[in-house]
């Protein structure tokens, strides 16, 4: 039984060393997506995982499948079509210099998706948890209507569903999210958020975080978990990081880490979001257990170039046991 | 004086070392794009020169004029505006392996480039040679559009009209380039073409080169001169080259080179045409020479990386008088 | 049904840029080995294809069966295990300047293997073709008996067997290979080889290439075809190529192709068997056109870097069809 | 209007990734000197800009202007000459290895500039500031001469004059400074200086800051502004940062920023002038504003590669703002 | 009179910019080991220095003596043989992401050495130190049984002899170190390292450091000195670092050293071995001044890239004098 | 007893991949000298060699040094002084583009050498070959007249003494070739020119070779051998080499080599001066293996990167015997 992620990828295009986009003359290449992210993630984690998404009929569509592959995802339900491959140019800050996205990704395959281009009946077989985020429904309505045929087939088959909200606010233009997330969340078990997803999403406020989590709750029923990170910036080169769990009745509250000179702090998220599902898969009965997991394997993100976190079970449980990093492991 | 070059200006990226897409880990980025490449040769061959274009508002936009500026060339009176810049994707090609272009340039602020937007007459003035190619009408209608009124206005202040034919099939998709092409080249003094790009155009066939030659005179009676080149490809490394002149009454054709070892083909044929402009300019009287000049500086450019053609007058000259290439010039 | 091949992965390490080895200070890394070479080369001509190997449990271990996952092949029969992951050191020559390879591959994990390690049941569910090749049981007497065991597994299935037989002279350590080779070679249909092993591993000599065809074909009655092909060095940057196959009635002999310039000459022999396997398996009537097809196939893959040959099907058709790599596919 | 720099640029020569000097096999070019610094900086903050300087008629000439043209700096007043660039090789140090630098600087284009070379009657046109540093001066009697001649034209068309003291020792080898320095800030405006550079250029020492400012004040009537920046080093890759403004009434100081994890501290006292330039410019009578813009201007210098600093205005307001650079802008 | 190192060197592989070994595409090469990497330390610092070793007779051995010849160091000594050169491979960590070694050492040239294949009577001449490590006989019997006949050799001729214990683990497969080791030391001079060693080899425990040392004074008389280091690992990319010196009679203590944004941490404690052998010639009757000169080499080591602390002695003196490194050089 | 070679060491400053100098965003850095060269390629033949040369007390002087020590030559009598190193700026041609090369040599320890400053006594102890190139006496009269004085040395202590006599015409400045170079050339025993270099220095010319040889056998009665090569220039990647060998009394002709796909031609001259110096020292009896040998060991160096030659005498017999380069070496 595998975990099924279901989204867009896209070529990343950064400027080594630091420099800034007006001084690259060349750009590193690597491919990753939100839910590309947490497939790669949970494969090094051990879990057998599968990576389902729409890609032109090219070579950077199937460089950005390989990509994935290549660190033992299962890619073969992904279908071809679409114009082009989504991209996304990175200027990495460093210091007192924030970092910069430039995103290039309209009229890619994935956000010219349609329903009933994936085959759900025979992708589902063996999947017992399908994972989503908010970026794919604000795509295009017909990207958030694939999105609505996936998780109406996966509730069907009674497969676990969960949802990092990842607010993109340049995305949504053909509607507000407003009008199309709450139904897809609904459908949904586990979500990832924060308070400006919660208000833009539900228009839901609250005074206290812990009063805002239970209004998130009431409003989804369904919803067996809420979490939510939080991150604070100290410099471009230097972030502290801490996750939240919140199972219905009790908040689960993380240790913080000190994250001194990251190496890439794209993904973070998506690392949290990996760690949280093989958290809830493998010990859901602790869920201190799980957030502490979730939030040692975005920190150790950090410090992993690219997109994906490429870290291991143990890697993760030994920064959870205190290792500090400062040991040459031979 | 100057000649003003009017065109887009792309993105282009190349995996290093002639690896494959697929295989590619970065992108070599060198901007460029037909026209751009005319300016940065003519200023490399002496000439004064503008470039005007559209770019968008963000650091590629800047970096893509910043490049063309560092040869020489005068980019002020470009204008920003526009989703995004161009992008083209260049797989480099050797021996029996072919060289593969992927084009993602749709939506660029060139190709929504509306009238009005390029103040003509201050860009204009000091300008004597404007020249254009068939990349630009074939972007959009808005884009045929500002080119037909770039080039009335030129046509108002006795400007010299240059064009590059430069047929590209799977551009022309909101209309067919013979209900485009002919109104503008009515306005043309100089073009470069083949007999392809004759027949799409202007739907004129001929058994012979010389009578479609004539042909062309004939239909567009303001041509003063006639352009060909003529391209064989031996392998992917290993090309010959020549280049045929006509000024209605005599046809002048170059010698051939060998181009064995080719760093980078793209570009060869605007480096032709900035030989052509340069020619015509400085030794119009002499058609022989002209066509020689425009084919050396052609053959030259196959041996420098990238888009541009970065030569000297005095680098042709050596190849027009016997050099092979094989003395080191200490 | 797929193409399962068997054999060994290992890491190559090649100075950049034409360099020596005394003056690299950086090796490129790839991965690649005979039968992985023949995987990855079916994947790209679209059949279904499995690599089932041994490797050490560490990071190369599971990069080396990455880089054959990225490029769509079924990797999830390997198994893991041994001390290390063999290494190549390639130093690529140029002109008059030879290549050289230095091996460094004793106690690899497929050196190590041993028979019952790979769950041959499972592994050849699934499977019509079984190619494996001289390297393998050269390695050790134990990975000689493994190999062994394949053949014979896959005989009880009717699973038609390959072998490319592959001479490396250094390897044969424990033993002749005329001890070992010759009771495998009765358990394959198809091999590939030249006179210099058929006489080391058979004691086969013949006058003519005819008459030593005609002998390997009587010794082995079992083989359907017996393929060669013939290498002209002209320089170390160029070769010339063509093949020739045998069905025990006639003998097809390929077009010779002119290799200038080239980029990576490793992996030409497996490009060529994967070829013959493909064009056996989807063109077997017409053995002129297979044997076409794989020459074609391995004339691209010296314009290919690494191990791999990345090549499709239209690309192979074009060369066979007469295109010189001298034109821009846009 | 504009502002003119007149000075060197030299080739810069840095090992990669903190290598030491014999470590390197390739060296990272990057063109830079004090006063063309400013010029790029003030040009990404939006003012027009001119650069004059003279260097060689070869290709690391042309580089050189090219490069400074790239970033919307007005080029086309520098003059040829002379036998060399000069060249200054950067050995990075971290942690808590120094910085190295090896000047090779001798008998360039510019040290061989002598008076009446530039016509500064035509350069000068539409100049409204001119700016020049101490190191000019230091390189012969010819260039002292020469930049003597540039301030007394600059005077007689009521051209404001900014001038960095910029103490080198190592160059003021035809003359002591105290003996030229003097005159040549009797045209100027604004300066930036330290207490060594006081006491080596003209003799002045004082017990505190604010006397030596005010004795500065005194020796030179004209001076209206005399800036001072202020530099802790923690180690080679953490820095401290602050500046100072006086008016000759008041003095103002600025917050003292943190610099972690510097990535090139070359051009961090160009990246202040220039922000003073800026600041005089367009907010001259709120000094406090003015000395906080040119030190996060500095600040952010820190975090760009090269002498140069890339950084727009609204980048160094938000610094002031208060943004630490641990956002990512999306 | 020259300092003789005697031990392995091996080929170190490390993937470039922080990449973990999966994402490997090139592979960084140097030549380091412990003892090369003394020799090396103390040509910097202005000794005469001889490396013996052995190496195989392939362009790898040839390039790990030339990498050490580079630095000035003797190696007409070493001699050639064995089957291949030992590899590490290293991925470098960073913040809260522990380095990680992977070894491939087994079967090397120096893991073969034999007794008599090195002419210890003429290599031994002008040498009057010689400096081994606990590596060397961890390789094999027969690279013990060498350790001791050039221990004997040296004994014979009055050179000093000192030692780092330098325990590995996964080396001592043939034997166990409390077996081997102590002779070895009875016949050494000068030791380097920690209670961990001292128990593992000489069954040495003891409640304070005080005590370890004096138990290890006691158990070898011949013993002149005993030196410690001590390093504390608050992440990957900073640590603290400070060393011990105890003569029989005192200990000296060192100062400790912030060590912030390391740039490689391997090699630091060869780095203060030869500090220690320098500091013991040249100024041995001040103990403290010894171990200061130690340590901050040492810390220097940090900031140099590859295994060699390539610092001289007026940059070690400088750090000892309380330079942050904060300063730039020129 | 070895051969020493006496001369000056530069900076080699290259564009990667074939760019031209403005292009270069950094330039490869390797050492090399026409002396050197000799030296280096000696050693790899399997002579003693020793290098002499002055270069100046910095990290790049260290590093040139470096670069020769590693190949396995003797630097230790090398003195150092002077301001700076010499630096040759090398933008490698290809096809039709010429190679082109910008010299910054002036002023360099070399250049300012002056005679006492190598102590010659106890540098030529152990020498029998000395080797000095015409470009020496050409930096400056000091550093002709420290070339005089180690001759004169040399001929006292009975050292044969070899000249490549190497005509750079911009180098000439202090005075004309001819009334330096001939009582230098009285000197020596052996030298390599070709009819330019007879003329500008010795104003010998003739109508045939044969006539020439003899005029400066006659002018020179000390010289043994007078040497020459021809090289035809196809292209800048393509060339032919030979040799010819002149013994007093008759002419020897190598064969000559095609020399397609060139990597890098600097030092071609330098390696057949050192194919001659290992001939005659090894096989002087057969002058025409001799002239066969350096020819092909110049023949290797057009694939060999850097200035120097890397081969060995193996590798440069396999050549002579006819192996075109198309082999793998396993």
């Amino acid at each position: 039984m595998s975990v099924l992620c279901f989204g867009e990828i896209m070529l990343r295009l950064s400027p080594p060393d630091g420099l800034r986009f007006t001084q690259a003359h060349h750009f590193e290449a690597v491919y990753g997506g939100s839910e590309a992210n947490v497939a790669v993630s949970l494969a090094q984690l051990g879990l057998k995982t599968v990576f389902v998404s729409r890609v032109p009929d090219n070579d950077l569509g199937r460089a950005a499948l390989g990509a994935v592959a290549f660190f033992g995802v299962d890619t073969r339900h992904c279908v071809t079509g679409g114009e082009r491959l989504g991209i996304y140019f990175l200027e990495a800050g460093a210091g007192r210099r924030s970092s910069k996205v430039l995103y290039d990704r309209h009229n890619s395959g994935m956000a010219t998706l349609q329903p009933k281009q994936i085959n759900w009946s025979t992708t589902l077989e063996q999947v017992q948890w399908l994972h989503w985020s908010g970026i794919t429904p604000a795509l295009s309505a017909d990207a958030a209507a694939a999105t609505l045929e996936a998780l109406q087939m996966a509730r069907e088959r009674g497969i676990t569903v969960s949802c990092d909200l990842n607010y993109r606010e340049k995305l949504w233009q053909y509607s507000s999210p407003a009008d199309i997330m709450p139904q897809l969340i609904e459908l949904t078990d586990v979500v990832l958020g924060d308070a400006t997803v919660f208000h833009r999403y539900f228009a839901i406020e609250a005074a206290t975080r812990q009063q805002l989590l239970q209004l998130v709750a009431e409003r989804f029923p369904r919803l067996q978990y809420i979490a939510m990170t939080s991150r604070e910036g100290i410099s471009a080169s230097h972030n502290t990081y801490c996750g939240i769990l919140y199972d219905r009745t009790n908040t689960y509250t993380s240790r913080t880490y000190e994250l001194p000179d990251m190496l890439d702090r794209i993904g973070g998220g998506d690392a949290f979001m990996a760690g949280l599902i093989f958290g809830l898969q493998t010990m859901s009965a602790q869920p201190q257990e799980v957030v502490e997991f979730a939030v040692a394997a975005a920190a150790l993100k950090h410090y992993v170039r690219g997109d994906f976190n490429l870290c291991s079970e143990s890697e993760v449980r030994a920064l959870m046991a205190g290792h500090s990093g400062g040991r040459v492991n031979r």
